[in-house]
């Protein structure tokens, strides 16, 4: 019965109990003719069936998109953990040192780079507001307050008033934040987050600061470190305070830190396995915690970088875990500076693979904790013009160029006496000590022979058999070199330091800073777009803040309200 | 009439005209209903619309997203043009140096920085097969060939085989090529694009293969540069060669060249916007091209880099305007390297930012042109040691930290001696000549007034006058510094480099090459995720091949078995 324009797949069914439903469904458009009216009907389902497809995949699609793009955006949607590392004073060379050492000692294929070479993210400007270089304290006050200020500057700005930092704003809106160094927990980077202070050298009123006793009380709920000492009165052995001011006893008693001051007290936490107390104060050491090259040889005295940041991150996850707001922690490799202040090379590659150690771990815990987190790692500055490469005697091609540009003869010779270039990394393998523990074992034993009585030739065999050939590795120092550290003992950690650089081919420029851009290193994720490229150091400062989502001005607004009042009725 | 069923947009309409044209158009459809028929119809339609509509989106958003993800592979999709850019002995310092020194000399703030800054894009690591150390003929046999080599190497393996070139290969699959460089055309950089020997000081047999006289015979469209010498024969004056080949007429007779010597030739060109004759020869100096410093203030002789660069652009864009293929060209800032050989911090300055101004006319190219390009720039090594950084002085602050750590009293002081850390870029602004240039006027001056006599007090006063007052700028120099060089006219070069980086306060610990990793830029775009973060030199080379798609491997072929019919007939 099908006319010639029904459609064939209607054919068969046009009289069948469907049609009956779908008029019912249809109601007044049933008509006799069911044929068509069915025809209309599948083609109705169909036309809605590509239509809702379509419409299904463009949705899912936006999604897709959005959330791909989504990641990309720094506006949290959830809780989150934010791990900034700080490794002060290294440069771009400190790298191609550690890795090739890494490689030289290991036996490694030179395809075999650190942790840090596989998290490259860019690299940071680093100039602050009163000079072209840097010193830690302007550097950290970029990273805390996004802002640049002068050197000396514990976050303040140029016109001496505090500027909010991310630590701060992320303890106002419920985050718990961790400091964790291997120097002076008072020194300019943690201080930088944690306290407001004009010069960098009030660490008696930075001690105060940080355990609460600020414009904002308490922001800090762990501090791992060094400076021990500007937290005793000056009535007491190991002391380093003008005053007698116990900074413990006001920390314990008014603001309830839980306090430790030795590897006993920081194994009692078991890596933050067990409940960490909060908040908690360790200070392992009276200044500085020795340089990892030392640490290693001391029977575990003092905890190492790695093992406090693993205490730190597991106590914070603890102490969050039921929170809607994770944790922001920073860890500085504190002490990559000081040995480049020293120009110790084999201090120094210790250093870089302790913090490149600890990056991993960091890598690994947000790896495995169910909190969306990132981390972030940068360098203040150079310290040391550091260079992978020593060759101070005149460069015979290039001089011999002048004369081929002169020369009116054609007795020129070709350019064979190429140079090799290379350094030794085998001579910083050979080193057990630091120049820095050398020098202080030589002033010890000079002040315990002074009782006997010692003479040169004594202490010159001392110098070269206990020091330089036991600690720096090096079996053929001149006696030129062992008796100038014998005639200037004051100056011995700089000649000890000297004969270990010389012999690797390193070279040094410097014994303070340099205008070197240092590099950015990230676990890459939310937000962390902003900072690759070559980007100032405040923009890392924006970057914390921003992946945090917290109102770092509004803290900068409370801090000034505070020190007006307080400058009205007193000096600050 | 409508029914509580119908649709009440059909209501009025049910009755219209338009229903007749929809029942012609559904034949047999049509009933005496035509209320619901009309109502059918609209559903129809605009479901068919919605239908249509959401499948457009989705295949626009697919087409995009396809594209989105295209741009990050790395096989090309059509014609290519391939811009590479090497900074011979460009460190990390070098930017800080530069960047700081444009924005002091134009009164820029610190944000505004280098083009380069802008394009930042990774780090390289540099060490070769041989050495932890790198020279530029490994470095540049890393980019040419994709394979670590050892040094001295010209685009030859360990195994002392050749290895082919991206350049090679670019020339076997259609692509125009050129090299333009500010040092030697026959040296290490150009060379190891365009020839294939054991040691980089075979200049006489790498200009002869790079005219085309070689196993490949010519591979290169265009070369401008300096190395004159190398082309002309032994018996001519201006030669450097040890033969008495002209390769100069080899070139031309034998392989089409057209050759020029003079800026006049140069400016023949017209900057590429007249047809250029191709192959083009161009080597306007003969050895090096004067620094930047220098070459500014010789009215003209020379062309820049910049002005040799946009010449080449324009010309292979021409060429190549009606092929299916691109072109792949190399551009080098040669002397960067010889500033830092030089620890002449006056004229590198000027060398990075020529070469800056070099990078940013490729992008402008890149931009204007129809062609599909990318710019990839990296350097191949360091040079110097560069520090943006001085202090020699023991370092106050860490020696007195020995005495705290070993101190049992309680008198310590605060660290109230902080360091200032400064350079001063403004020693650089009042350089107006490199010290290579000083030292061969001083030579001139020798020789000249060797005929006349000259006491050692005129020549000191000539010195001061002329040379350290009058090119350096430096209006404090000691008697000490003057003496020092009119005893030792062989180092004045040396003395005049350092009299200007002491007063800057830049230090150099090298006059060789150095290991630190050096920068990687790149305009983005096609394939440059591939370099992104932390990359060994070689897989710069990698990219190279990969975003033209050409078959290098082919061409090692190739040269192995032509280089073993050779060997088996003489010694090559």
């Amino acid at each position: 019965m099908a006319s010639a324009t029904t459609p064939l797949l209607a054919d068969d069914r046009r009289n069948s109990t469907a049609d009956s439903e779908d008029d019912a469904l249809r109601g007044r458009a049933s008509s006799n003719r069911s044929g068509p009216a069915w025809v209309f009907r599948l083609r109705e389902v169909l036309l809605f069936t590509w239509a809702l497809l379509a419409t299904a995949g463009l949705l899912i699609m936006a999604v897709w998109m959005s959330h791909k793009s989504q990641t990309d955006i720094s506006k949290p949607t959830g809780k989150r953990n934010l791990v900034f590392m700080v490794s002060d004073g290294m440069g771009p060379a400190s790298l191609s040192m550690t890795r090739s050492f890494r490689q030289y000692t290991q036996g490694l294929e030179y395809g075999n780079t650190l942790t840090l070479d596989k998290h490259f993210w860019g690299s940071s400007r680093t100039r602050s507001s009163s000079s072209l270089i840097t010193d830690s304290a302007a550097g950290a006050t970029a990273f805390s307050c996004a802002k640049k200020s002068y050197n000396g500057a514990i976050s303040m700005l140029p016109d001496h008033t505090p500027c909010g930092t991310v630590l701060e704003a992320a303890k106002r809106a419920g985050y718990m934040t961790g400091l964790v160094v291997t120097t002076d927990i008072t020194d300019a980077t943690p201080a930088c987050f944690s306290s407001h202070v004009d010069v960098r050298s009030q660490n008696d009123e930075i001690a105060l600061q940080q355990v609460g006793d600020g414009a904002l009380e308490r922001v800090v709920d762990l501090m791992f470190g060094g400076g021990r000492c500007h937290f005793l009165p000056n009535t007491t052995h190991g002391s380093c305070r003008a005053d007698d001011v116990d900074v413990i006893s006001i920390a314990k008693e008014k603001y309830g830190w839980t306090y430790t001051d030795n590897r006993a007290g920081f194994d009692d936490l078991w890596e933050g396995r067990l409940e960490v107390p909060l908040p908690m104060l360790g200070l392992f050491a009276s200044t500085d915690v020795p340089f990892e090259l030392d640490r290693r040889n001391m029977s575990d005295v003092y905890p190492s970088l790695s093992e406090m940041a693993m205490t730190a991150l597991r106590a914070l996850e603890k102490a969050t875990q039921d929170s809607n707001q994770g944790f922001f922690l920073m860890i500085e490799g504190s002490r990559i500076d000081h040995a480049g202040h020293y120009n110790d090379p084999a201090a120094q590659v210790h250093e870089v693979l302790e913090y490149d150690k600890t990056f991993q771990a960091v890598l690994d815990f947000l790896d495995e904790t169910k909190t969306e987190g990132v981390l972030v790692a940068t360098s203040d500055h150079e310290t040391g013009g550091l260079s992978v490469a020593k060759r101070m005697s005149t460069y015979p091609v290039f001089l011999s160029c002048i004369q081929k540009i002169i020369a009116t003869d054609n007795s020129l010779e070709l350019r064979s006496d190429y140079p090799e270039y290379l350094w030794y990394p085998g001579v910083l393998a050979n080193a057990s000590s630091s120049s820095e523990y050398l020098a202080i074992k030589l002033h010890q034993h000079i002040a315990s022979s002074a009782k006997n009585g010692t003479s040169k030739k004594d202490l010159q065999t001392y110098v070269n058999d206990e020091l330089v050939k036991a600690g720096l590795g090096v079996h053929d120092a001149t006696d030129a070199e062992l008796a100038e550290i014998v005639s200037n003992p004051e100056k011995a950690q700089d000649l000890m330091a000297k004969i270990i650089s010389q012999r690797a081919e390193i070279g040094w420029s410097s014994h303070g800073h340099s205008a070197v851009d240092v590099n950015i290193y990230s676990s890459g994720g939310s937000g962390t777009d902003a900072i690759r490229g070559n980007v100032e150091n405040t923009e890392i400062g924006d970057f914390l803040r921003n992946y945090i989502s917290v109102d770092v001005e509004g803290v900068t607004e409370e801090l000034r309200k505070k020190y007006q009042r307080r400058s009205k009725t007193a000096a600050f």
